[in-house]
């Protein structure tokens, strides 16, 4: 499929993230002072709060733009998801519907510029789940901790284990991180301390969104059918207090400061032309967890670090196809015990390093535990992060002359507080 | 504190759950269909949602129970908390105010027998956390699973250790529970396979309800003025399931098939005079983990098996106050690393055992991983629990010639389906 033209003209470009085949949905602040949900398009926000209430778009009989966040619309399920897909594509196609190319006071009043707005979380997230399903990952992790020959747990082959992560500590793209203090014991201490975190770290993953509820084991297919969009998320980890409390029930307050999502809502339609398989499977899986198509997509994926006041070094580039579960496999997995699923679940693929040292989705690999600390183009030194370190995670899909973006997923890392307790 | 008494004569008897000092909060079906909040008292229930469109209470100046759930209430704050309990004092207590005892249509409208009333969960669930707080629990599973030696990991006697659970999956008592499937690997095979839980268990635990929100960390004290109430909660373990996947990240599909809880909260006002203190320290815990006062209560528990249309058996007497964590240091603990907290964040105990073989609160324990049988009253064996079964959890605090109790965190195991992919 070829770049789709819009009468926004800055949505034409082969680079430009937000092309009329892409649509991707957001919450931003609009003129009014509210939070409107919005769709990108080009370097524009298209009000789709006040073109609902204008009577141009319409969901279902009650609106589902009243509220800042897309749970609504999601709820009214996937035939509503294509109709409005369609729409949009129409009003902002080149030669399409002119209700809004051809009302200059209604499209003034509908675009916003981007540069400037403030977004926000784009969906209530009901509950967030953080998979391990990154194979290079998993095996680089495994072998620092446990060796090489034990990398691999024995059921991470069969099953994608994951763990049930908190969703009130998810936040949206540019919202700083405070660094946390934990419970940490340093191997030449007998016992614990409170202290600052020493190690804290990204992992860069992709998350999926759940649009369509379900109550009891769903299918691949199913399952797949479910899954709304994806986002950009970084899921920040302090690895010194993971390293203390993580045994035997798997981390808590390690991954609990916050995880950081990209404010657009990249849906599944638009990235439908990315499809790629899973890799070969070393066991055949169960029957409940087989690929039923090409369930993973072609996604390019990079980090960047910039010290405070400094330019960006790009730190790792890889792709989400290094899964080696999709995000369908993982809900289907979730639900397999019977557990119900809501809209507005939030899935967390795991780190997604490649093969390579430069692939790798986390300082933890990159500097090898803290032993090979990496040279940024400034000639600063990382092991792991450090006050005033902005982070960022980028996304994009190639296609025929056009890109799908997801916006940037970025965080600053603000010192420790002093003390926690001070009131 | 002595027995209060109340023109509801059924709430004056010692061994009554619901005298006057306590006053637990739910939500029932009312006469006109819908889900109201209401109190227990005796054997009736009081309709608060009536009451409140009626005038004859007032929380704030916009109504909080015009929805089925306790949230909104618990919003109001520990004031509106205090203030609510005074006045049903006052309304139900033998000589009191006779708003409600000396208007008889208005008495029969507002009180509702508890007999046949279809009781709801009390709060909308916001997120659901697992603690492990049982020294005697963790002791017993340890030597199990790693020996003797082994047996406490060395984080236990330092910090509470939790993970995050399925709140979608918490029902209230009464609700028939579905056996899981599940990928299990039998020590006997080399590979997986996906198949209905052989090893289905209880967990007896108490759940701490979250009434205030909190953004960062709190201290113990804090976090026991933001604590609600609490209720009995029966933590269901699919143990086979739990043995294949709970490495390196936790349970997870385990423990996500349902969490009974029971369906009255019990504030903790009305457990005031049961506080207790937590036992003696091995090491002397973190500032920020110290009690602060006696944090644990002193309540009564038990539990009951009843294989279908046979007799229950006691299975097994235990004593909340065998925790070594309160929940107040369960929730400190839990926002120490800056996660936000919000009003029906619920915390579950970990399971509750003593130091005798009779008050384990597990089946695991009990029958020793299988290995030693319970012979029931009735004759029939178990190791772990069979389709038909009836569980139930059982807690009562005992005053001064009255008794706070729970009402009843029942359920029972309906068989696994025998396709869970048929559609």
């Amino acid at each position: 499929m070829p770049l789709i033209k819009s009468w926004v003209t800055s949505a034409n470009s082969a680079t430009s993230p937000f092309p009329l085949n892409n649509l991707p949905y957001g919450v931003f602040t609009a003129a009014d002072g509210e939070a409107h949900c919005g769709v990108a398009i080009g370097d524009q926000i298209l009000d789709l709060t006040m073109l609902e209430e204008d009577g141009v778009i319409a969901v279902g009989e009650l609106p589902v733009f009243d509220v800042p966040f897309w749970n609504e619309f999601m709820e009214e399920g996937p035939a509503a998801w294509a109709a409005l897909r369609a729409r949009l594509s129409e009003l902002l196609a080149q030669g399409g519907d002119d209700t809004l190319s051809g009302d200059a006071d209604l499209r003034a009043r509908a675009l916003v510029p981007q540069k400037g707005a403030e977004l926000h979380l784009p969906l209530l997230v009901a509950e967030y789940t953080d998979f391990y399903a990154g194979r290079h990952h998993a095996t680089n992790v495994g072998t620092m901790f446990r060796g090489a020959e034990n990398a691999l747990p024995p059921n991470w082959l069969h099953i994608p284990i994951g763990y049930n992560g908190r969703a009130s500590s998810v936040v949206v793209s540019g919202t700083d991180v405070r660094r946390p203090w934990g419970q940490l014991k340093s191997p030449d201490h007998d016992l614990p301390a409170f202290l600052p975190c020493r190690r804290f770290d990204l992992e860069l993953e992709m998350g999926a969104i759940v649009g369509t509820a379900s109550d009891g084991p769903i299918t691949v297919a199913e399952a797949d059918e479910n899954i709304f969009g994806y986002v950009l998320l970084n899921d920040w980890s302090a690895r010194d207090i993971q390293a203390w409390e993580y045994q035997p029930l798997g981390p808590f307050q390690a991954k609990s400061t916050a995880t950081t999502i990209s404010p657009w809502i990249v849906t599944k339609a638009a990235l439908e032309p990315f499809r790629c398989d899973t890799p070969p499977r070393e066991f055949e899986l169960l029957d409940h967890l087989k690929d039923v198509g090409p369930m993973l997509y072609d996604i390019g994926l990079s980090v960047t670090l910039a010290p405070e006041g400094k330019a960006p070094t790009t730190i790792a580039e890889t792709n989400y196809r290094e899964m080696y579960y999709s995000a369908a496999q993982q809900l289907a997995h979730h639900t397999s015990a019977g557990t119900p699923m809501n809209v507005g679940d939030l899935l967390g693929s795991g780190t997604i390093s490649g093969a390579e040292k430069h692939q790798r989705g986390s300082l933890l690999e990159l500097s090898w535990g803290g032993k090979e600390p990496l040279t940024l183009d400034t000639g600063d030194m990382r092991t792991f992060l450090e006050d005033g370190d902005t982070l960022a995670l980028h996304g994009a899909a190639k296609g025929d002359g056009y890109t799908i973006g997801f916006g940037p997923c970025t965080g600053r890392i603000l010192p420790a507080l002093k003390d926690p307790y001070a009131r």
